[in-house]
């Protein structure tokens, strides 16, 4: 029979009665609220109405994650494991801030980690395919991550050198205020995002300009190419025209084959 | 003998006879002027001085539509099918702005809704082909979709959390009045739109916002390479374009030769 | 024997004789002169000193480009065919602006369209493989075209319906005058270019811009991947992993097979 | 026996000596230290109070440049070939700046060209991968430089264009004030920076605008397309992920296999 701890665990943890996913999505909402109450709370002429409430709800909200915590911690049979988990971590300093703002004012605002606990919606809607989708995106970007250091230090090289020919040929008198400040302005541009906080004025200045946004309009391509190669490899369909995958070798039963494939590659054995 | 009745339906809902075909043209005419109008309308030089003409226009057109409304309704043989399809919706909403501007001043506006009955060029034009290609792209998106989801999730975590730091970093007094109006920053700064209405001041925000913009460089690779990948997917041609899997051997039984093919590559007999 | 006109036709029109190629780049050195002249009497600290200096040159130029466009029309054998052939046109064109400044003040400026002259670059350096390239590039355009006509169909749509709610929800005050305007605002939007001299200001107009960025972030990818799959195809290199066209075959003389080829596909002859 | 020469020339030049090593990390230290002061000197607030100390470091650093520039000039071989090499020049021009500020003010921020010396680290960390990235990157950029150059001139001819019209339409008093301005003005917009420094005001120049936009928009694809089917190409692995061609059949010579395969597809036989 089981002990209320471990019914508890189950349903803390688990998501496969419906108390465990009844607990989750209680959970879900929660989050949701709190972080809702955290954004309402600094926009000035909703808080000045409702600060009281909000000040309540909050305390409320992080009393119960404080609990829930708390049972997380008991009915865990591996305690450390817990709390130095990813999961265990987020869980921490979810409720951190809110203790924190009675001793430094302002601290308050950092409760908004509790935006990553959002991350559970995978596990309780067991959303394994997306989870499958996430991994391969992650796995596209991880097996790029070499050429994609290469580009980021080419682009930090670039930004410096033309944000210091920038702070030279424009001087503090157009903005450029300072070396730091150029090289802000010149991954703003490259980025082609361009606040237009900060604009050249002079010939010179925009004429250097204009070829740092034609070599960002290039630079853009490169992540784009890398991205996309990597996917299409993942993604054996888009570039194995000659796969054939629908005939299964009676003997080994492997059923990757050529479409052309006679004998099986596996065993030799012949393919119908 | 056909009745009024089918005859009618055939002109308004059909495109193979002349009359058909001219009643849709002459349809996308009065949309494309109830929009122009609409646009007028809103320029208040232009308005001031005609607004009596377009008042009366306006009137006519709605009224046009009104009728047309009615007409589709009776000569339809399944009504209610008619009134909740894609388009029976549209019409009915296209004509209703009119109206309720009598009661609520400032709704006309809303009679914007009517471009979507442009939508209808495709079908009187025949572009099926043009069709073909709008769903191939729509394909495209959808079996991505899943993946797009993911992203989605992630560009709005990644965004409440920066836009939250902003705020703490930035404050009220840099235009980060609030977490929602940073968020909104974030976003605006991740899509490389950068307006520049708020741009961070302060050497630290400054810093993380250009951590943010990289991030943003590298993102816009994702939904990218997604699509792309979908689109060759779909684009069986592009993968193995002199290819041709459609005629086997009579002697061997190989059926992948190129397209121009007129001997078997495998045994040397001669192609149907 | 050549007659003087046949001698001048070859060299104004021709570019394989060194006279002929010498005509040529004196022509260019006077295009880009002409093109730079009126860049600068456009900088008004630099016309205030030079104006009358650039009038000169300018009529001087003008002068022989006439003379130049009477040489080819008398040495062209079908006149009509070159005036209104493509460099006929921009020929012509390149001229009028200078004799129509003396009747109209302000239409000299129209005199840009010489920077079209400069075409003709290609055809002087002989740069068919540049041409090649450009050729490849607009076929890769072109193949794509039906796709990019629903794509602009779709984002004129969007920014119609997305202005005019704008219009309506922030309203004069804010920038949004006019319904023209906001569609401005809506494409500046989606295309992330995000001037900024019109932006939302209330907490709905920032919802509703943050979700077109988000789409337009997402639409970026399409006609990337639209042209990206043609430019795939033209390169069959990159998708013909199978092709092989390195041997030849002894009786048809056909280099295109497949790499598993053993016989010709052509004419069935076997393949060493 | 090694001379002194020989054993200083092995600690400068080479990187497999534990000493070696350790004096090419400490020049590292030693330049990003250097940049950091530069960068700290340009900021005011804290350049006012610390100037004195940066001072006096920048000498010291620049005295340390110059006695390595001496040993490495010394213990080299071929004195010229070093002196003429991309690290040659580098290390010289890192050092003059500083000389040239005693004379020319101003002229100190040009030490940003140490920056380039930064490169040293792919191969003191003996980044051998990273640099086969690099050069990937960099061939894949290389063989699509024709597509590139063709597209640039394709950019500056429509820019000039676009951006004379403008100035044109709009004139000086909305802040197109000279055509070269203007084609910065087209620039900023066709590759969708979009500082909005200067912004076109009326109806006319606000549609020829959204034109440019819309082609920046479709402009884009284009570099992208290039560099992802560049990467592709040099990719083998990414077009037939499980193919291999470099093992043939013994039996009937065909060399087209997956990757796996134990047995030939065309004939059964055991592969090697």
């Amino acid at each position: 029979m089981q002990s209320t701890k471990e019914k508890l665990h189950r349903i803390i943890f688990g998501v496969d009665t419906p108390a465990g996913k009844g607990f989750d999505i209680a959970l879900l909402i929660l989050i949701v609220a709190s972080i809702t109450i955290l954004m309402l709370e600094s926009v000035r002429e909703i808080n000045q109405e409702w600060a009281a409430l909000f000040y309540k709800l909050d305390w409320i909200i992080t009393g119960l994650f404080t609990v829930e915590y708390g049972l997380r911690l008991w009915t865990s049979e591996k305690k450390t494991q817990y709390v130095f988990s990813f999961f265990g971590i987020i869980d921490l300093l979810s409720i951190l801030p809110t203790y924190l703002s009675i001793f430094f004012i302002g601290s308050h605002a950092l409760a908004i980690i509790r935006v990553l606990r959002l991350l559970r919606v995978f596990r309780v809607l067991k959303l394994v395919q997306f989870m499958g989708e996430a991994s391969k995106l992650g796995e596209a970007v991880k097996s790029s991550s070499r050429k994609i250091v290469v580009f980021l230090f080419f682009v930090v090289i670039v930004s410096v050198f033309v944000g210091t020919l920038m702070y030279i040929i424009e001087g503090r008198e157009h903005g450029f205020t300072s070396i730091p400040r150029s090289i802000y302005w010149a991954i703003v541009t490259l980025s082609t995002v361009g606040y237009g906080d900060i604009a050249p004025q002079t010939t010179l200045g925009q004429f250097l300009a204009t070829i740092l946004m034609v070599t960002g309009y290039g630079l853009i391509a490169v992540p784009t190419g890398l991205v996309t190669v990597e996917l299409a490899k993942g993604s054996t369909n888009a570039l194995n025209p000659s796969g054939d995958t629908s005939r299964q070798c009676r003997q080994c039963g492997n059923a990757d084959h050529m479409k052309k494939a006679k004998y099986c590659c596996e065993c030799g054995e012949a393919l119908q």
